[in-house]
Order: structure tokens, then C-alpha cells, then sequence
């Protein structure tokens, strides 16, 4: 069981952060575009962020300043913009905004980090950036949270946010995230985000480590159209304001919290691929039997992001078929004589032959489970085995509707 | 300028070959589902198959004779049950259907190749296929090549077909293909199954390796929706009839039958794209730059295979930022200030930068090419530059279209 418990205010609801989202004259549409989630102590801090070769100069801007230094104070994140594939123009643009913004809060620039997200090719609005930073540091506030997991939305149909609160030494230590994922409904926006804020006391290495283990197991494991974004971050603060004993090594502590870290990731993670382009549902794949759980995950990733499962799953076909195609595929070796495929209650193939089902029943499973999918009740579940192994791993994904096809290709340029 | 010229006659161009399609009761439709390549003589047999870990048994099978030895006669493929995913019954049903093919042939049944098309999970409907023997045989003729390139589609909208002929010692060699592709009409139809015949003389070994180049520059190059088939299979004999010279080492003769073949393979893979499920067009996407050809190939097939880049030329969308972003996530390094994109002639970005062009112009230019499509007059053309390595390579795909989602959705179980 899980020794925590959801509590509300999300990236605000740990000790010492304030947030704010405002509109900032970014996107044409005049909604919220312009965020800030500030620390009130320097935090230590980690991130994880797209292995694209094509980046945003924020991406490049923050990489190298957490290189330097684990620690900041303040996250400040445009959309409208990606400001991505916009060369060294781009780059000059990320550091004036962490310039200007260092002014307004009175504090170094290398406290700050950035996000972007939006059009790539599109450089920053920086002239409206700028003219609204006064404002944006006046609003910031422990009631902001809200307004700032709304403001790093583009066109997601959902807002995603959530905290977690246990203890440690009868002390209350919270995780708070938001998270924007890829609701294309303009060309190029295509961006996931996270920020996760923690109020435990931590030490930078450790603090990195299990964040990256985190994200391997939960925004990696998500996939709506297998297309990787230029902009991609998560991005998570620890202020050690919580005031517990700082956790500087492996064992129970590190382990509980890091565990904590993964829910809140992985609530995220789900989040994103349930709002996927045109989803209809949210479809979890769990994969066991082979060697490590790299494996697992790899060949769950490749069933969830299948076009030939996702369009099956939007047309509630329960084509086991196209699934045990996927697994094949994955680049992971097993022998097909042991495949076992689930999907829901049905079993559909053990021992590598295909069995009997029900199939008007399994077709209603589907069509239920995407009727429950925004309730967040139901969700569609594969259950794939390959082995005897002890390696075990799950992907999200979501749905392949004409939906996903009338928002990635309807734009009139 | 390529020493060869275009022929009729396909698979029964070179000499020594006769073929014959016709229906045999396997597909529901009626349709022509059973097809037979012959060689007069014992010919040298290479052969290249899917990579996935759940095969069909026709691939187990050929995998493993030909492993024992590199020859042929025969080539039987059945349409309408894969027999993919059918454990032991299904290479039993495998291994009858080519003694019954042995016996109607009177030859050997370890000269017989198998391949198989249609949908996951069904086994061979062998009765059907063992009564069909007997015509199969007294049919088969130097005729046959159009009925047999016909039988072996699955829900293809066109039949690929291909002869080239050149000259060795003034004698005529020739090379023929057929190629069936992923039309996807009913659900689990998904294997691209492609036969060569040659009559010239050359080595096994030399044989399979010049196979083996010429599949991963053609039919390894073009994607439809990124999922490999339980059954692809492509298979190539060369039975000497030509009366050449036997070619058994490398040097210019090799390289000039390696040409023509790879020739044969890129006609048929590229047919196989524009063909692809719900296409309007086909899409060349040509590389450059890269330290290899291995790289160069790689990014092409990411670009080509982008759920984003396909739904944006659906859309006649110049999204040149959609391409970086497919080029950034290939898995090859390069430096993204060194990037150059053309689509058609318009250049979008260079040095990283993005250019100016006339959207419209460019939207305009990938109606254009979408309406020339089926005359096979235009394709849309996308070139990437990644720096200044000597590597290249092509990658072929078409575009994402409504008509995917629904062939592959809307299909009531």
C-alpha cells in the first residue's frame, strides 16, 4: 500500500513555492501564456529533458546551467512560442528573457530556469515577455498554482496537476506537479512539460537520480504519435523546506521518497496520453516475462504506440493480432511459443496459440472502457507476457481517431 | 545513366520461369489467392524476412531451408490466412502444403519455398489449397506472370510488376519482380511480400549478399505506419538460364547484376509506399551529410515514417518544423546548426536557420504532387542536409490520410 495520500494544490501544495500563471499577449488566441513557479529558499534541482538532436534554446539553456549547478529558484515558461529550430538568435532571446527576469525578481539569473512551448521555427514574443514580467512577479502566490498549470497548456483539452503528502519523522513532506502534454490542435505544438516541485531536503545527485528513474518509468512510457518533441522537459525543484533531516544517500528514505516522485510522474505521464490529439481513451499496457525491465518497457512502448493497435483499439476491434504483431517487432528477443496476450478479462493467446473469446463481449469491453476513459475510472488494459523472466514494465498511449488526423493536417497555411 | 531498360513480362521475363495465380477458395471474396513461381531448372535462392519475433511458419520455414541449402524451385504463396501466430499447427499445416505441392510437382519438396499473406491468427485453409494443387500445376506457364502478381495481393489497390534487362557478353540477363504491399483493407492484412526471378548465373553466397544491399536501400526504406509484418518475405532466384557467364566473385559484373537488382527492389518498394493504406501520394525523403549511409537511411525513415510529417502533407502543410523535429529524434548526432530542408524546391531552412519561402507556393506544390501521384508522375520531395559527411540515403512513405484511420477502425468484429 501506498504510504501517502492526494491532497490538493498541487506545484504550491509543498512548503515555499509560490506560482502564477497570466496572459501575456504570447499565443494570437489571448489566453494564458506566460508562467512562473518560483522557490522562496534556493531548491535543489534535477531535470530531464528531450534526447531530439533538434532542440529549443531553452532546452540547451537549462541543460547547461544544471550542469554547472543543481540549484534554482524560479522557472519561467512562455507558450506560444517553442522556440525551438531558431539557431543562435533563439539562444540570445532564452538568456535576455532570464535576464530580464532576473531584474524583475532581483535575484542572479543562473537561479532561473526556462521552458517554451509552441510553434517551432517561432522565436519568443520578448517585447510583450518582457512588458509583462512586472506583473507576473507582483501575482506570483501560494495560490497560483492553478493559474500556472493552466498557463503552460497550449491546446490540451485538460488541465494536469496533482500532490502528494507523507511523512518523514512525523513531519509532512509533499511532491506537487503540473504537466502539459500534446494536444496539437495547431501545427508543431508538441511539447510535454512537467514541473515538479518538493519540499524535502535532498542531496543534488541523489535528487537527479531519481528523477531520471522516474521519467524512464512514466513520461517515457507515454506515447501518443511517437513523435519526440524539440522541447520536451521536466524539470523538478527540492527546497528542503519541509524541514526533515536532508536524505543524502540510498536506503528506506531515498527509497520512499523517490517512490513518491514516480507516483506523481506517473500520474502526470497518464494524464498527458488520456488528452493525446483526438484520444478516446487512455490504453495501459503491462508487459512481464523478460529478462529486465528495460525490455518490458520496450516492447509495452512499442504495442502502446502501434497505429495498427491504437486505430484496432478507436474501432474497439479486440485484434489480439496486431498486438502480438507490435511485441514481435519491439526488438526484444523471446520465443513467440511463450507469448500470452490479455486484453482486459479476455485472453486471447497463451503458450503462443490463439483462444477462444467472446468476441462481441471483448468489442463491449472497449467500447466501455473509452466511455469511462474521462470519468479517469476505466481504462483499456493489455496484459502482455513473454517468458519466465522477472522483467516487468508499463507504457500509455492513447487512441488513433480521425480526430488525431483532422487536427494534424486541417490547418490552412 | 543506368545500363539497362524496362521489359515486359515480369517474374517470367528471364528466361527459364513460369508462374500462374488463380483463386482457390482461401480469401472470402473469391478473389485469386493462390499463386506459384516456378524454375525449370534448380535455381540459387536468397532470401531476406521480417525481423520480428512473431513470425509466420512460411517464414520459419523458408528461414531454415534455405539455411540448409541456398536453391529453389518453387515458390508457393497462399493469400488470405498469414498462418502468423499459430504456434505448432500452423508450421505443421506449412510443411503439408508444400509435400502436397512436392507431389503434384513430382519434385523434392526441400525445392519449395512458402510464403504466406492475410490475417494474424489463421491457419491455411489447406483443403481448399490441396484441392486447388492439381490446377495450380497444369496452369502454371511463361504467361502466367500477371494473373500470379495479381494472386498474391491481399487488398492492394494496384499490382507491382517490374522486368529490366541489360547485356553480359552481348547475352540479354534479366530481372523480374512482383511485390505485394499493406493495403490494409481488412484488419491484420499487413505483409509486404515481394519475389525476384533473375537468369543469371551467380554464387549463393554472392547472391544473398547482393539481396540482402539491395532490401535495406528499398524495401527496408519505406514505411506505411511504422509496424512490421509477422510475414514479410522477400525472395529472389537466379537459375543461369541466361547462359552467362557464372558470377562469383565481386568486381564490375557483380556490381552491375547488384545494380539492376537493388533497381528491381527500389521500383517495387517505392509502389509499395505510394499503395500504402489511404495514401493520396507518395513521399521521397532523401538524406545527406551523415557520416554513413547507415545514418543518412535512419533519418530518412524517421522523417518518412512521422505520424506528424505524413498528417501535415495530408494537410498540403509546408511544415518544414515537423521535419527537424523527425530528423532531431532519428537517433543519429548531428549538429542542428548545420541544418538544411528543401521541400520541393523551396528551401526552409539552412544553417539551421529558418528561411523565408512563399507558404502558399509550397502548399500548392504538395497539391500538385498529390494529384500526380497515381499518374506516378510527382512525388513529394523532401531533402535534408545534416553537415558535411559524405553519407546519403532515400527513404519512401506517403502521406496519413482519413482513409487510414478508417481502413484500419472501422471494421466491425
Amino acid at each position: 500500500m501506498a504510504d501517502w495520500q492526494e491532497i490538493p494544490g498541487s506545484i504550491t501544495a509543498p512548503r515555499g513555492y509560490r506560482a502564477v500563471g497570466m496572459a501575456a499577449g504570447l499565443k494570437p488566441s489571448g489566453l494564458p501564456d506566460l508562467t512562473l513557479i518560483l522557490s522562496d529558499v534556493e531548491a535543489i534541482a534535477a531535470g530531464v529533458f528531450t534526447t531530439s538532436q533538434v532542440r529549443a534554446a531553452c532546452v540547451d539553456y537549462c541543460r547547461e546551467r544544471l550542469q554547472t549547478k543543481a540549484s534554482a529558484r524560479a522557472i519561467l515558461c512562455n507558450a506560444g512560442q517553442a522556440n525551438a529550430a531558431t539557431g543562435v538568435l533563439g539562444l540570445e532571446d532564452a538568456l535576455e528573457s532570464a535576464q530580464a527576469l532576473s531584474q524583475a525578481l532581483d535575484m542572479p539569473s543562473e537561479l532561473i530556469l526556462l521552458a517554451s512551448t509552441g510553434v517551432i521555427g517561432q522565436r519568443i514574443k520578448l517585447d510583450a515577455l518582457k512588458a509583462a514580467l512586472p506583473k507576473l512577479v507582483a501575482s506570483v502566490s501560494e495560490d497560483g498554482a492553478e493559474s500556472a498549470a493552466k498557463a503552460i497548456t497550449t491546446t490540451d483539452l485538460v488541465t494536469k496537476a496533482i500532490a502528494l503528502e507523507t511523512t518523514f519523522h512525523d513531519r509532512p513532506v509533499r511532491i506537487g506537479g503540473i504537466a502539459k502534454g500534446s494536444g496539437m490542435i495547431h501545427p508543431n505544438m508538441a511539447t510535454m512539460l512537467a514541473f515538479v516541485t518538493c519540499d524535502a531536503a535532498v542531496s543534488p545527485p541523489l535528487w537527479q537520480q531519481m528523477l531520471s528513474r522516474a521519467a524512464d518509468c512514466s513520461f517515457n512510457q507515454i506515447t501518443v504519435d511517437g513523435d519526440t518533441s524539440t522541447n520536451d522537459s521536466l524539470i523538478a525543484l527540492a527546497n528542503g523546506q519541509s524541514r526533515t533531516p536532508a536524505i543524502t544517500e540510498a536506503g528506506p528514505e531515498a527509497d520512499k521518497l523517490e517512490a513518491m516522485l514516480t507516483e506523481v510522474c506517473i500520474y502526470l505521464a497518464k494524464a498527458i496520453a488520456r488528452d493525446g490529439e483526438g484520444a478516446t481513451c487512455l490504453v495501459e499496457v503491462q508487459v512481464s516475462g523478460t529478462t529486465s525491465d528495460a525490455e518490458a518497457r520496450q516492447i509495452a512502448r512499442t504495442i502502446a504506440g502501434s497505429s495498427l493497435v491504437k486505430a484496432a483499439i478507436f474501432g474497439r476491434d479486440p485484434n489480439w493480432g496486431r498486438i502480438a504483431g507490435a511485441a514481435g517487432r519491439a526488438g526484444v528477443l523471446f520465443n513467440q511459443d511463450h507469448l500470452q496476450i490479455k486484453l482486459g478479462e479476455f485472453l486471447m493467446m497463451q503458450q503462443g496459440q490463439p483462444q477462444p473469446f467472446d468476441r462481441a463481449a471483448a468489442s463491449n469491453y472497449l467500447r466501455q472502457a473509452a466511455l469511462g476513459a474521462y470519468l479517469k475510472e476505466d481504462t483499456v488494459a493489455i496484459a502482455v507476457s513473454v517468458g519466465d523472466g522477472s522483467g516487468s514494465g508499463k507504457a500509455w498511449g492513447c487512441d488513433l481517431s480521425y480526430d488525431y488526423v483532422k487536427i494534424n493536417a486541417e490547418y490552412t497555411t
